[in-house]
């Protein structure tokens, strides 16, 4: 992209030739906004209030305890982690839904101390999302392992033969660096440490390879678009399912759930690392989010992601002043959102969002944008950019009171 | 109830004299159905649909990441836990709902291992529903606890000097026999062991009161109505409650969750029991399902409860042949559901549904009738009866295949 091609009319032939296009024309979005908070909570799919209706009214209502088997609730969380396996490069009997993605990572974290004992560190660095952290505190405290937070580009470094696990998350909730997967795993694997990913912010904006790596986790309220606190799941990779232990052991993870045996028996592969019965609506929500990617290509999805994030990169350096872009510039390294750096980062938001484009902030400086592949157009890039140069020149933030509070 | 009393008009005449009577019309039941499930799954409330429908398309749809504030979504797990406590007899701030029971009980017994260090006891009952024995089974082997599993009758004469924890279901999910909870707290407290009640088949259908026992749990799907798999919640004796800790560290139960610390500190009271994001459309639901409740005393949910499960009693007794109740009699010993043993369990309930009377089963010989006092009548109670008289009469059961698989 030149300087002479940065119009709005650039921006709507970019979407006129989008192969992606029509997957916009699938959410219900309100039409007054920008929204780029998708990697935050995406937006409702437009047939989804039809599914959960239906799930209320029929299933739950009239068809009352029949719906476990007549609507397939049993296998909700199965048929979840098949539909989430293909995006993420796995195959389908790998990946389970359900919980949270606390949960998801405790028992991932606490599985990988059972399969390295003896081992005494834990590896991640500091730009893990801090529920990450907390969860890898809980898991090391009772595993005895020492956690070695180091910079996100220290990694490889500081993988010994001590080194049980490295956990990480694969792109920054704030900075939106991605990390290269292949590599990290690798590098854990010379040391024959085990390797956990969690992909909140990758999955449903890239394709993905876990290739070699041992475990993930990853939420589906972000750009898989399952609704708020979307159920989370969970991978292991084909070497460890047989052997995995699940420490939050529920009948749902049963080898014979419906036995109602008195002693664990854990399930077959990645049943064992289901819990317990799992919140249906939610669930139902989820899945029917993941219709949207039927029959996309997830390297088209990328392609476009890569697209969205290099034009506004671009157009900050070229429209604005007092922004840092903290996001990488080389696209291989970030993943589908861009974070600028400014010192009212809160004030400027809410003057933003004033303006009809949706972005959060993580204080205490950074305002975040997701470009969504999915649902963002290439001229919201193009809006955002514009009403956030519009909100600078006419200084509307300031009239934003500093006090602390949330922007939206 | 003496025989003469036994006909159809005499349960007609106590639904009209039922002060709870109202509460029936708050559900949306199938008109051809006598639903006697409600301890496997409540029914649907009628306001729910729309609750979900605007929590669906105007809270997510329409306002989008907004909602965690304008609509409360962050308050949810606090606005459960408080609701659910008075129903058991707790104050506001000892309850938390959220995650799935299974969660709640590795949880609990977890802490539970952490306030007795040293002692090397766990004692439960062979009565304790599967998942319970599953999850405790997981928490004895971190702990280093001999698990020991006793009659139901037996539990006090095990616990000693050892004992860490004594975790037991208040009413057995088969039989509804329900343990005496002031008299076994006391006897876990006089050896100084904690103890861990399971609510699931006592909360909404009875006052309860927990007294001074250490910790709780229980479901929101069954007697609360909260809908499929609706989330759990986890209740701390205010003694407990500034030093319990919680295994599953996360974001929802630090301190300062939107500080985005690096290091772990948990949150205050009960608040520190919360993991991750929850299910919101999940936890709306059981939310707004809690409704049916407001200004309804417990001593008349478990008045009526009590003339339910004896009336039914008495008319298996008066009108039935072959079948064992196995409840017990004594009113103050029983939950809100009633066990009927047959050999052909199976084969009766299913027929018996096809006459419109949902029940199910508990393998291999029990069938299970719950008496929901919230939605369930008098004259249900007679229909029940007189349509398994009748299937047993006209052997309507053998025609159906003896092939395992679901009744429902």
């Amino acid at each position: 992209m030149t300087a002479a091609m940065v119009d709005r009319t650039h921006f709507e032939r970019l979407d006129r030739d989008d192969p992606l296009a029509h997957l916009r024309r699938r959410f219900s979005l309100p039409p007054d906004i920008v929204y780029l908070d998708g990697n935050s909570l995406g937006p409702l799919p437009s047939h989804v209030p039809e599914v959960v209706a239906d799930a209320v009214e029929l299933q739950w209502g009239t068809d009352l305890i029949k719906s476990w088997n007549r609507h397939g609730w049993w296998s909700l969380a199965a048929e979840v982690g098949q539909r989430i396996a293909r995006l993420i490069g796995a195959s389908p009997d790998t990946v389970i839904g359900g919980d949270t993605t606390t949960v998801a990572i405790y028992k991932a974290a606490w599985a990988a101390a059972r399969m390295r004992p003896g081992r005494r560190r834990l590896v991640t660095d500091t730009g893990n999302f801090p529920t990450d952290l907390y969860a890898l505190e809980g898991v090391a405290r009772q595993a005895g392992w020492e956690i070695v937070a180091t910079e996100p580009g220290d990694i490889a470094d500081f993988i010994d033969e001590d080194t049980a696990l490295v956990a990480l998350t694969h792109v920054d909730y704030r900075t939106g660096r991605k990390h290269d997967m292949a590599a990290l795993t690798e590098a854990a694997h010379r040391a024959e440490a085990l390797v956990l990913w969690d992909l909140c912010h990758s999955v449903g904006a890239m394709n993905l390879d876990l290739g070699e790596a041992d475990l993930a986790v990853g939420c589906g309220y972000k750009y898989l678009n399952g609704g708020p606190g979307a159920p989370a799941f969970v991978y292991v990779h084909p070497r460890h399912l047989e052997t995995v232990e699940n420490p939050i052991q529920g009948w749902w993870g049963h080898a014979r759930p419906f036995e109602m045996e008195t002693a664990w028996s854990p399930g077959k592969g990645i049943n064992r690392m289901q819990v317990g019965t799992q919140p249906i609506l939610s669930m139902i929500s989820l899945s029917a989010a993941l219709d949207v990617f039927d029959g996309v290509e997830m390297t088209e999805i990328r392609a476009k992601s890569e697209l969205l994030t290099e034009s506004f990169i671009h157009l900050v350096d070229e429209r604005l002043e007092g922004f840092e872009v903290v996001t990488p510039r080389d696209p291989r390294r970030r993943g589908s959102h861009v974070s600028l750096q400014h010192p009212e980062a809160r004030r400027i938001m809410a003057a933003l969002i004033a303006e009809g484009v949706v972005g959060d902030v993580r204080p205490p400086s950074l305002l975040r944008f997701g470009l969504a592949p999915t649902f963002v157009r290439h001229v919201d890039v193009w809006e955002a950019v514009e009403r956030l140069r519009k909100v600078m020149e006419e200084e509307s933030w300031r009239r934003v009171p500093a006090a602390e509070g949330p922007v939206t």
